[in-house]
């Protein structure tokens, strides 16, 4: 069996998307502006072999929900939220093969000092760090902005692949391999016609200027995405090499291979890409600890709370509604993606109730609870089943949570032959992909190249 | 004698403002892309009691010599370069008082994001973070931005001034102090009362949202300053707390004196703002040994790449002049500072044979070179003559010229009793000011404080 990847997942906030289980007396979540809360828990992680921390981010408040934000600042649901790409450094120093996967909405960013702190932070990791890009869902990041309102959804998009075709000009296409040559002896540091100004002038941006780094060891960071429209499929089927996909087994299982189909229409090879399945776990030496850790667990999430958040994922204000009133939701993104993920529901109409019933650890993924055995056992049949490579673990009480899951969850896969017992040498992407650090040629970035084929990208 | 205060100034690349050095054998900065060399820095410097390590930063290429990037390229003239923000929680996890100052050019930033950056550097570090406010001079770097040149000076003014108000309003307006209580058995992380959305609509700037951070132990990072114009001045004068100065000592006298008391004119206390002189150290066991190690440094300065960085600071293409053609320069802010520095020279005409001679470690600061008690009897000669409380101390070659100084210069202040032999607890701004971690309501972020009586601030 293939060997499963894992992400663990957080956000440099005490709400993150586990809503409540700050309250826990365990949880430790609040030490989120701490140092030694993050070296510690990369270290706890790459003791586990863990592939990746993945940092999510979001700029605005969750405000919908009774049209304030009052509930969600009193229940820490993401905010106060700090930068999390100030993070990625010292966890990296503090490791060796730990990758970081940080969110950066591009949308309120502009590519030429974006792709310095990318390459910075790839200097800095010695080549362990990956964008997870969006675009932003929120009307409150916009007003923060001095905009009304956020861009339109396909103009969001829009811009997203404006953004990227700079960006890929800048990490691939400004700087040849050889253009550092750090020669003191003839005082010459960089070759000057191996260092070329780019020329982007597109839609929504416009770039002159050579890139102000020298090359890292990825150039372009290991690339995450999740869109879950038509739109977000194409470009994740485009830009990304690691997707997050939701939805029950069958459900996931057409999505990777839909994404996979669009990837090789873009001329990619499929297994360019890998999916990623997010995950509550909780976990004991036995059925019976793990349900009781669950119950104990419970007492302290707040599906309110994760209803304010779903309010702004949604812009469905949910505190208008009576409990058991039936709701119509759109369909944007993010109820798809929610939907999918409730594998026994099929209907369509849904209640205030019915939600809060699916929010049991105050996030709406369903957890799988039991022994390590169990849970091993329910990992591997997804990889087998729906055809993903591996999981994005989300916090429950921290770091007790991803500890168990390190403690317990790790070596059962590790005696079963279907996780790694040791990391391989090199870069995010070389263990990701074992093929070299660089982004293959037929990704869209490798057009952008000095002496690529010129290739039709439309 | 008041206890003279030390910046080490560095910056995340090879060619920093000591120009050729980079090729003398025993210099690391190659190693700038390496966390461990930062955090073997940081820790020298603590060892050494400095109060700050200053990253300075650029963004655009020096290409106005010979109207190309080539000159500084081959030297590494702030080129490559990485983002500097990214080095602070490395080094800020490795030191306990070390402070850190960083440059960064608002002109391409908004301040929602950069408050929240700020915020987040001030939480890792616990209150160690200062910001050195730039508009920045390259028209290079507004072509990476896609805009075809840079915004005039006086505009770039105002749109600090208008980029202040917005953060000083987030940093200081938005959450009470009271506002996180963290009380996890009623379920409340943050009481919603005391959060504001600021409403900042500007010139330029427009926020409406609350501070996505939560008050960190400094609120608004210190902040540096260095503006030669009166338009930057009067910048200094009403935000500055730690004022960079160059010139002779009776010229530094009188800019110091100019700024305390437009200070006060600006409602602050003459005492609010410390001074720093630009200094380059060279120093050995005794004068004879400090002179040998000059001329082995001058051997791998290169004057010839300070003048193609000159050319970009002046906007003068330096190379379209014969070595003894007098040039008549236009006064810019660098300009003016320039000739304030070299203090033999009274000349307003100038050539670039003058320009190199001055150069002789590849930067336009004249070197201290001598025994600890030579540079010790200097320094303290600009402390008690020019009215200033410290000095930014230049990289040479690194770490060994900063490395030199800790060991040989601190002791000798030591012993003379005006350099600290411990630090004070408590955050940067108390170690600077010692009266507590906050600005005081008197400097114009006061006036944007929840509960601040109303002020008229133009």
């Amino acid at each position: 069996m293939k060997k499963i990847l894992m992400n663990a997942v957080h956000m440099s906030c005490v709400g993150d998307i586990a809503h409540g289980l700050w309250t826990h007396p365990r949880d430790q979540s609040e030490r989120y502006t701490d140092s030694a809360y993050w070296v510690e828990l990369a270290q706890a992680l790459e003791r586990g072999r863990f592939d990746n921390l993945f940092l999510a981010d979001i700029i605005g408040a969750n405000d919908v929900f009774e049209g304030r934000p009052d509930a969600a600042l009193r229940e820490a649901v993401q905010m106060p939220i700090d930068d999390p790409l100030l993070l990625v450094p010292l966890m990296a120093h503090a490791t060796r093969h730990l990758g970081f996967g940080v969110t950066v909405n591009l949308t309120y960013e502009h590519p030429f000092p974006l792709a310095r702190r990318f390459t910075t932070l790839d200097h800095l990791s010695r080549g362990r760090v990956a964008w997870n890009i969006v675009t932003g869902f929120l009307d409150s990041a916009a007003r923060g902005m001095g905009l009304a309102r956020q861009h339109g959804h396909d103009e969001r998009y829009e811009r997203a692949e404006d953004f990227m075709a700079a960006a890929y000009k800048l990490w691939e296409g400004s700087w040849e391999d050889d253009a550092v040559v750090r020669d003191r002896a003839h005082r010459v540091y960089t070759e000057p016609t191996r260092v070329h100004a780019i020329d982007h002038d597109g839609p929504y941006y416009r770039v002159q200027a050579a890139h102000l780094s020298e090359p890292s060891v990825q150039r372009t960071p290991v690339l995450f995405q999740a869109g879950a429209s038509t739109r977000g499929l194409d470009f994740a089927a485009r830009h990304a090499e690691c997707v997050f996909v939701s939805g029950n087994k069958q459900q996931a299982r057409e999505i990777v291979a839909k994404i996979r189909q669009r990837a090789t229409a873009f001329g990619r090879n499929p297994q360019d890409l890998r999916f990623f399945l997010g995950v509550v776990v909780v976990v004991a030496p036995t059925d019976g600890l793990a349900q009781e850790k669950y119950a104990e667990y419970r007492l302290h999430a707040s599906a309110q709370a994760g209803l304010a958040h779903f309010s702004s994922q949604t812009g469905i204000d949910f505190s208008r509604y009576d409990l058991d009133e039936p709701i119509s939701l759109v369909k944007t993104d993010a109820v798809q993606s929610f939907l999918e993920s409730v594998t026994t529901q099929s209907e369509k109409r849904w209640s205030v109730r019915k939600l809060l019933d699916q929010m049991t650890l105050g996030s709406r993924h369903t957890p799988i609870v039991g022994s390590p055995q169990r849970v091993a056992d329910e990992l591997e049949s997804w990889v087998r089943d729906a055809d993903i490579d591996g999981f994005n673990l989300v916090r429950t009480v921290v770091p007790e949570g991803f500890v168990d899951f390190v403690d317990l969850v790790v070596p059962e896969l590790q005696s079963r032959g279907s996780y790694k017992t040791e990391y391989t040498e090199g870069s995010l992407r070389d263990k990701l992909f074992g093929a070299g650090p660089r982004l293959p040629a037929r990704h869209p970035a490798g057009a952008y190249r000095v002496g690529a084929e010129p290739r039709n990208l439309a």
